[in-house]
């Protein structure tokens, strides 16, 4: 069978890329060993930021009576973690099946199995050879394992909490990334006793050093102890050792920095220092003809930043040359409050020797954060002082991952701070933060 | 005293346009008769939506089993009127005691006291004349009285519901306007029993047909019976007789029509054919150098628009001519899903013979949508067919009064359906139907 692309791996990089291949006109096939959707929709994005909203539910709860809602004994409000996970697993399920229909409605033939790659444009899956003109790698990734001292911990991978029967007392998060945060604060919403352990202090390599120390503030403030030890020395008898912190552990959630999944491949694909697949600026690989997108590239490892490198190549073997720019796309923290970004950071602008302005408005000072018992937050903008082009916006809000969106627009339509000055942003709506530091950057703010 | 702008009511046309004057270097003062912050933050916007907010938390609370959570009594849940009131009240203090802070700030005289218009120029405040090169009247609006045959009913103003002590059984809310629904609403989720009775069928002003049908369905299925009558019959022994209907009625709310509130003024203001202030595009009553903006100009009843040409007459006032376009600016319903809206709607595009394009993305293929338990909804994109210009936005959703600041971005910015699908949006996040909106407008969307 002569395919015009075939995708290995059918996670957020590889699905997108198949469907719009297939809706652009190529014929295609997608390979996948087991889990239509990857480990975003089965493990990652969707079911921890389902869980997740289930413990925001859950805290928010516990203080309703400051909304003038009684009747409940905090105390008595119970997180059901079987419960929880169902509702996840449910979710999970209706968006997998979605997209194995949509993979089927746009004509994608949906290949069970195995790939292994034998050279330019063709793959072997369960010993049935299959050929294409291109071929894109889109394997995903995993935690890398821990420490060998620490082979006699109760480790558990981020993917496998979904395993766990019950969740511990004491749960140690290992890692420095996103997810690590997330799941820390997840643990702690949920009343559970939570520290993070990371080998080395910077959290999140790429966000803003300001949304940094806004992080470890708030690690700090909601009782989450953040100790940096490398290596950790061993565990014992329930108890982590780093350093001289003897630690109470239960669980220790590998959320360490992740891994490529390599396929197999006759000759060897290029790896970079790292181990993921080395590609050049238009993703392909050392073997012509074979690209590589997503987390196997080891360029981000988020979820749309895949999808969006697999629409971009889809154009590119369409003949049709977009830019990829990287600071374009959102960073998106599912903490509480959210935390978002986009655009280059005060130290990229810094670096490149730009004039800028940052314009700052607090959440304390919008109506709607104030009605929605939300006002932990900010917007900060940082616009060229000479033409005011935005060049990068940081948000951090109870909807800050959505409220990003507005700021996307303004980047990829090269927008300055008067035209965010003039946009008309509904009232009372959290948004209005927007118009804030717009008005701000051109001149003054106007409730501030 | 001399200024160069004196602003008559300090609601939100008023005292943004006076933070604004100070700010740009007029000399300026805000004559207000009673409330700093008006309708809006007193009994508006603000306090509503305040109420509301702790109604959708009650009424979430009442449903978190489906999120795993556990352990009260939906039965037992009480909503705490009073304690409701009282922090509504407490947002109201925090928010027009800032806007006092500011005003005071930027260097704006507050006199407190009921202003006359003497002339072109003049004003006069409790027997003290004060002169300015130009007046602006900001005095807003109040709800028009209802038919005499309704004297004997228990009518409750809009901007009284605050004053009840015990929220009654059965309530009929009199109007068709947002507050109306918004209200309506309001009640219904906190178990009372609601009627809504308007003198005609047609919801909302200005909004596309396509939402209009959407609220009627909604309301029916909600269980709120919406009556049409003109005029209601008569009120009797706790029943509002309406046609053929008895309605049972503890309260009615007064959410009718609004009429303006008309300063004093010698010459005579010329009004329009409804009573509001006549003005020309540039806000200019009959009086020379005296303004009218916001609902006493009968051009709208939202904050923001208030608020939008309060800020374009000071921009007008300084010799900075922009353009006001009406249909760039947002409107915003806070109903469970929230409504929003922006730009031309499909009649105002067929009546202007435009070639358009429809693309719609519905909540229930939204992975985050579907993780928040918040899937009644959807995002309706109109757009140029020639060249694709985005010419408007509806959108149904939990956020959508903050979601719909991205399509203001791509208004003001004269935004394509390609700019909107090359716009990265972060996985998982509702804003994501943005994207898929403007891909099914370029091609396909990705995920339908």
């Amino acid at each position: 069978m002569e395919y015009d692309v075939i995708i290995i791996g059918a996670g957020p990089a590889g699905y997108v890329a198949a469907i719009r291949a297939a809706q652009v006109g190529l014929k295609t096939a997608i390979i996948e060993k087991k889990y239509i959707g990857g480990m975003c929709l089965n493990w990652g994005c969707i079911p921890s930021k389902s869980i997740i909203e289930s413990a925001k539910l859950f805290n928010r709860m516990k203080n309703s009576a400051e909304f003038g809602i009684e009747g409940i004994d905090p105390k008595a409000l119970t997180f059901r973690w079987d419960k929880v996970k169902s509702r996840s697993q449910k979710i999970t399920r209706k968006l997998t099946a979605g997209i194995g229909f949509l993979l089927k409605k746009n004509g994608v033939d949906v290949i069970m199995g195995e790939a292994k790659i034998t050279g330019s444009g063709s793959v072997v899956v369960d010993n049935r050879s299959i050929t294409a003109k291109s071929i894109i790698i889109a394997t995903g990734s995993y935690p890398a394992p821990l420490s060998d001292k620490l082979s006699n911990a109760p480790v558990v991978h981020l993917e496998r909490i979904f395993d766990l029967k019950e969740i511990p007392e004491n749960i140690v998060v290992y890692g420095k990334g996103v997810m690590s945060i997330e799941m820390a604060q997840f643990f702690q919403l949920i009343g559970k006793s939570v520290t993070v352990v990371s080998e080395d202090s910077e959290f999140f390599p790429g966000i803003d050093e300001y949304l940094q120390s806004f992080i470890t503030r708030k690690l700090k403030a909601d009782g989450i102890p953040f100790v940096v030890g490398d290596p950790v020395e061993k565990f014992e008898d329930g108890y982590l050792y780093v350093k001289d912190k003897k630690i109470a552990c239960d669980a220790l959630v590998n959320s360490s920095f992740r891994n490529a999944i390599i396929p197999e491949s006759q000759p060897a694909l290029s790896l970079n220092e790292q181990g993921f697949i080395a590609v050049n600026d238009s993703f392909e690989t050392s073997i012509p003809g074979v690209y590589a997108i997503g987390d196997v590239n080891g360029k981000s490892f988020l979820a749309h930043i895949a999808s969006a490198q697999g629409l971009w190549l889809v154009n590119h073997l369409k003949g049709i040359q977009t830019e990829f720019a990287i600071h374009k796309y959102p960073l998106n923290f599912y903490t509480v409050p959210e935390i978002a970004q986009i655009g280059l950071t005060e130290q990229q602008i810094k670096d490149e020797g730009i004039e800028y302005k940052v314009s700052e408005f607090p959440l304390t000072a919008n109506g709607k954060a104030l009605i929605e018992g939300n006002t932990e937050g900010f917007i900060r903008m940082l616009s060229d002082k000479k033409y005011g082009e935005v060049l990068g916006v940081q948000i951090v809000a109870d909807h800050a991952t959505d409220m990003i969106a507005e700021a996307s627009a303004y980047l990829q339509m090269e927008g300055t701070v008067y035209d965010v000055a003039q946009t008309i942003h509904a009232h009372p709506s959290v948004s209005e933060i927007f118009m804030e530091a717009g008005f701000e950057a051109v001149d003054k703010a106007i409730h501030k």
